[in-house]
């Protein structure tokens, strides 16, 4: 990452905006600190917290910035000898001045800075730098709950992420490349005979010799039905249809966030075929519906209907398609949420709750499968979301007493059966909203029952 | 995971063991949570705590072992219908109690069962499951401090873990099989050009291949000086030596850790072969030192005593090779210790600081170089080791004014500056103490300069 100079202008730009929305009330941001794996000094790979890291763009462990009108302070520790025998020299303070554009000061200032009462700020991710918080502005700061003071900096934040600048979308264009690479590297390793990990470790060789790192937990498995599904020691079958939720996140720390499901075999039998492209109807019908001032929520009942619609034509599901989609029916096939916002997180701003993917007014729906719908605002220009439909046969949900009875004359179980080498598909997306509608960021990742094939073919 | 049945013997036995060393009394262990990345769903891969998988082999998020003489008890939040959904079909209570061998309770009776004051816990890694386990037992319980009464528990898991049983050697050459494919398809993807990333994806690759994950943070670097360098995006050019200390973690949780440094090229120049023969001697000479009752420290020393040998003949050093140990001087060049327990942890128990690491009675040295050996016990059979010598050149050491007035007249700077082509060079084995004196584990890692340079001819 050190390797990459920073977009200075652009988090310049970004604390600048941020001023204005705050009307130069003070608001201090963490960066965090490593996350212990087993022990103090054996830490997870240091990801700052993306708040701190879209107004900073440097992931330093431990640092504090504070904006006050236009001034940004970035208060970190100065380095030791330690910190040069173990970890190599460090930017000095005037470099990581020059490098950010921030007036730099050690971090035992800070206290003395904030004597402020009014300084809002926003959780950090780990428990230790909550601490730190709450000590340094004398109240409780723990991640997930907004105190009433720092909701406008939270608004305000929400406010900035939502329109992707274009550094934001130069560097998510970066991550999509690298996902790119890695999708055809898993399709190329995918044959019968192989576990899901090798198919797995293809993938995210290209995301970490791309210096960056996997967004989320990688699912590459060949049972899609679960939908987080986190093992990854079965063996790929000739019959089976591989799913592999994969994306990178840059080295300066956006996100991707792509689905495809391809037949082990090369070939999609004609049932896997046909639910397939059932799903990718409801994937380009749905991207078809993004634009500026389109109601997320919308987006989705447009996946679910050309999903019923699909069904139905298959005989697998039985009636009216709207009432299908509207009692929820379409949701035992299709139970999650179309997509999410996409950002520095992979659900971007989820730190922030439902603040963040719900207009104000809006609330979740307590149906099942629209309950997991995470985002539900109007789109705007510049906003990046991902478009993920899917169809999974979930044995926990037709175990379930009352949705079994939603199935119950809605859904053809003897057709059904004919499906059963299909167990989970997904077709995901990363979408940038544009003036002219929408425009797919991972549009060079094979989707078509015919490139799919032809990039297996090729294997 | 959940692709191999648990050691379900192996875990009886170490708990029966425990019941003995601590007379019946109770003691609470937690797995511990996930830790957050981004957001609350968005978590670092799961790494249960290294006292709870040794115990129980599962590694269950959340769950708490209460071990009462002979009765163990395993508490755990009863699987819902989200976890069916998003995770998939979940192990029931009687499933968890036939693959481990505890009886099974729901995690929200545990506060009754704890209403003994007596029972003992040692701190979770994450500050979530300390907070709960302070609620639990009505005490304040954090990472890295051990109330008096937790100290019998503290010494009784040392003294389980220090004498690795078959089962866990079992689990060792596992995590060494992956880590001996993980070096080899490193050597194999160096060449001038690629860039560290590239080649710690090769790597990783084996690792993620295999099911596992990396037990520590991968070095792969050509500034092998800095002890811990965790970037990995400057390109390797032919006259650079690479140094990779990559080990992989088996997928029941058992680490390796393993340093080879090779050159870029293919073939050592000569004085970059003269200096790695030199570490080479002092590694041959640490192993071979090894045996039960020798104490570690003795071993450091060997191996500090042979690298002086070696800069002595080769003219770097001047003086008498004692003197330059006892008196640091050696440490300037090789300022780290020649090694660490090793075993659920890549500095196996460094959770319980030098209570595991340092005898009784023995305490860390304040000497530059010597303050940073990790281990000082008298070695006993199934102790499971790395003997990791190194040189490196590294330019905070002597720009520091006293480290620097040590080297005057010592260190012969003009001869020096003719190895400017070596940075830093560590050869890393991990070593398992036994009745004839030491067994290398990861004696199929190429080595010798022959071995590793007709890996890299191959290429």
């Amino acid at each position: 990452m050190s390797s990459r100079p920073l977009d200075r202008s652009a988090h310049l730009a970004r604390r600048a905006r941020l001023a204005v929305l705050l009307g130069g009330r003070p608001a201090l941001f963490a960066a965090g600190a490593p996350s212990p794996r087993n022990y103090a000094a054996s830490t997870f790979p240091f990801r700052a917290a993306s708040h701190f890291l879209y107004l900073v763009g440097a992931p330093i462990p431990g640092a504090m910035l504070l904006v006050e009108g236009e001034r940004a302070t970035l208060f970190t520790a100065p380095n030791t000898a330690a910190d040069a025998l173990w970890h190599g020299a460090q930017p000095s303070f005037d470099e990581l001045a020059a490098q950010t554009g921030c007036a730099i000061r050690a971090l035992d200032t800070l206290p003395e800075a904030l004597k402020r009462a009014d300084v809002a700020t926003l959780p950090a991710i780990d428990l230790a730098t909550c601490a730190q918080q709450s000590t340094l502005l004398g109240r409780t700061v723990r991640p997930g709950a907004l105190a009433p003071m720092d909701e406008p900096l939270a608004d305000a934040m929400i406010a900035l992420r939502l329109a992707n600048d274009d550094s934001a979308v130069r560097s998510m264009r970066t991550a999509v490349a690298t996902t790119t690479r890695a999708h055809a590297a898993g399709m190329r390793a995918t044959r019968p005979g192989v576990r899901e990990s090798d198919v797995r470790a293809a993938m995210e060789r290209e995301i970490v010799a791309d210096g960056g790192a996997p967004a989320y937990g990688s699912i590459v498995t060949v049972h899609g039905e679960v939908l987080h599904n986190d093992v990854h020691h079965n063996v790929c079958s000739a019959g089976d249809l591989l799913l592999a939720d994969v994306g990178a996140e840059s080295a300066d720390g956006w996100a991707s966030d792509v689905t495809r499901t391809w037949p082990v075999s090369g070939i999609f039998s004609p049932t896997q075929r046909a639910i397939y492209e059932v799903v990718l109807a409801a994937n380009r019908a749905a991207i078809d519906a993004v634009a500026p001032g389109v109601r997320y929520r919308d987006v989705h009942l447009v996946a679910a209907r050309t999903i019923a619609a699909g069904l139905v034509e298959l005989g697998l599901l039985i009636g009216d398609v709207q009432s299908l989609v509207d009692d929820g029916v379409t949701a035992l096939f299709f139970p999650h949420g179309v997509g999410h916002l996409l950002g520095m997180d992979v659900h971007d701003l989820e730190d922030l709750g439902d603040r963040a993917g719900y207009a104000e007014g809006r609330t979740r729906s307590a149906q099942f499968g629209l309950s997991y719908l995470r985002l539900d605002r109007d789109l705007t220009l510049g906003m990046a979301i991902t478009i993920e439909p899917g169809f999974y046969v979930v044995p926990a949900i037709f175990a379930d007493p009352a949705l079994a009875q939603l199935a119950a004359g809605r859904v053809n179980r003897d057709v059904l059966a004919r499906y059963a080498d299909v167990r989970g598909i997904r077709i995901e997306d990363d979408v940038l909203v544009t003036e002219s509608g929408a425009e797919v960021l991972t549009h060079a990742i094979p989707k078509s029952v015919a490139d799919v094939e032809a990039v297996l073919g090729a294997r």
